[in-house]
């Protein structure tokens, strides 16, 4: 068994999130450790499927828990109510039970889909996340957020459902392309800058091997503790929100095109900005926020129109009533939540833009 | 405003089930007295549509509750994922927020389909039941379980979601088919069954009027008292599948164009004469059941064969490994759970067939 570091996060009954290289070959231990005698249905899209799931079944054969699997095209745009759909009959075909698992192997995509699926199968099943991307390993595998998009937006169905355990092998970054590494690089920044001060300064050297493995660990344990104080996301968990906002506007005006990340990292720059303006902000914030995202090769502007990005922002469910709610940093590792009328928020968005 | 009465159910923060003649021409009102200010969706089927709509949306406006309806095609065969779908775009088209509502005008598949929309939109917002049915109004509407159907079987993807109200019009139940009227009528013989003989004998009467806003309160305490103690239907909860496993089989097997109501109907005269023959339920037990069945022209027997009637069971989600859990009655008014391997299924199904 190779060596992995364990954060707990104390939601529910409690889970383990365990970090390390090479944890996929002993998966099926792992699991059957967390979830006893069961059967398992393993959802995984067409690329993760290529690398890893043959590890993963042979470890869960191994472990003797009895697997099916079920692979959808890989793509946001299929994280969608009829692949959703599928997964379900899936597993009903496969007479999966009540004291059986679902485990997501995969990126956020797949983790928010399978997951959600093991919430509502047969009104919720248990499941377990395996992350194959540092955006996963980061922010979506922790936490128990599941959703799809509708054709309005992105997560606008879901469910709160908390993993029985997150396995993450940090081997599998080792294969992601610089881009997919850049876009949870984003979220792992946005710990930072949430946070901890010491934790943003890693970023300004090499992250990877023992310092990425340090990095996780640190996320998971920032982002496990404010999920502890507010499951559902009513005061402290929003703080998580930093750069989303002005990021989801960005990402809807991309169509999509843009990564979660990149879009997050822009909207993260255009916050400090428009925060200093305004005074709520350290001066130079903005300014060592935007250096980082530069180093990973993350945008810090956008180049859409003011009026479109509010549009976008708009029908988002972030909006509720009359009110928006922005997380500004006072600091390096120092947010606020500021609630303000929707109408403030392309003022927002015109101090945030560098122009 | 009506007279009617109030049931408490107290699972999470609590909500009133009212039930009395006239309420929806007042329920705007008695909605914003539960959910307080806020804009609704409305979501209700082809018949009950033109029966009801403009009197619920009426009352909505005099109480100032901005709301959108959607209508969807009568019938168990639309309790699916692409409605479940078309209703969740509708949301998010009209941009419900998170403080908004879903309401469910309807019997149980409206309440079933829009308590799992409301179950997952935006990770859950909440709802109302106003149940236009017997069956609904007794059973579906209270205790917060809600479905879609698969392909595999009914009720297989859903959640637990308990309404913010309950609000029962009984003068909607005079416009119910007489085998409309059987359907509820049996799932509140088989309250009477598992907890109360005196509210069994109340079918030896005329059930209507008066006497059957009694029997709804009744069947919506007992309920509601077992929601209480087991909402995730653990352990006593399992006592309302009373005639559920083999009545499940045999709906099955009419391919859905026999009622929920009798097919549990035919499925609790079954298991009264298996308990007989197998010496846990008292003689005579079984003749008394089916004399009141029979007088609200309920089935007492099933024509399907065992092993048909066996497969159909078995695909469904009742089953837990390789058990089964039945629910047999020791005499009217207290029934007791029988956990038995799933092989003893087909004995209970020849035990219990009038041959």
């Amino acid at each position: 068994m190779p060596e992995y570091k364990t954060v707990k996060v104390n939601v529910g009954k409690g889970y383990d999130v365990l970090i390390g290289g090479g944890l996929l070959s002993d998966c099926g231990g792992l699991i059957a450790g967390a979830v006893g005698k069961c059967r398992a249905a393993v959802i995984t899209d067409s690329n993760v499927e290529k690398l890893y799931l043959k590890t993963v079944l042979d470890s869960l054969k191994t472990a003797d828990i009895d697997a099916v699997s079920f692979t959808f095209p890989a793509g946001e745009e299929n994280k969608n109510i009829s692949v959703l759909s599928d997964i379900l009959e899936f597993m009903a075909e496969n007479r999966l039970g009540r004291g059986d698992i679902v485990i997501a192997l995969g990126g956020g995509v797949t983790g928010d889909m399978a997951g959600f699926a093991a919430a509502v199968y047969l009104r919720g099943v248990r499941y377990v996340q395996l992350p194959t991307t540092l955006l996963a390993a980061v922010d979506s595998s922790v936490g128990g957020k599941t959703a799809i998009d509708l054709t309005r937006g992105k997560n606008l169905a879901g469910a709160f459902k908390q993993p029985e355990t997150v396995i993450c092998d940090t081997d599998t970054l080792k294969t992601l392309s610089p881009y997919q590494m850049s876009n949870g690089m984003a979220e792992a920044i946005k710990t930072g800058v949430l946070f901890d001060r010491n934790l943003f300064c890693m970023f300004d050297g090499d992250v990877s091997g023992e310092r990425l493995e340090s990095v996780i660990e640190q996320c998971v344990r920032y982002k496990g503790h404010i999920v502890e104080i507010d499951e559902k996301e009513r005061n402290e968990r929003r703080l998580l929100n930093l750069g989303h906002t002005i990021g989801h506007a960005i990402e809807k005006c991309s169509e999509y095109k843009m990564g979660h990340g990149h879009a997050v990292a822009a909207g993260m720059a255009m916050i400090c900005r428009a925060g200093e303006k305004l005074g709520v902000t350290e001066p130079g914030t903005a300014e060592a926020v935007c250096d980082t995202l530069r180093r990973f090769d993350l945008p810090t502007n956008t180049d859409y129109n003011t009026g479109d990005l509010v549009s976008a922002a708009l029908s988002d469910k972030k909006r509720s009533g009359g009110t928006i709610t922005f997380v500004v940093p006072e600091r390096i590792g120092k947010c606020v939540l500021t609630t303000e009328p929707v109408e403030a928020l392309g003022r927002y968005i015109e101090l945030g833009k560098d122009k």
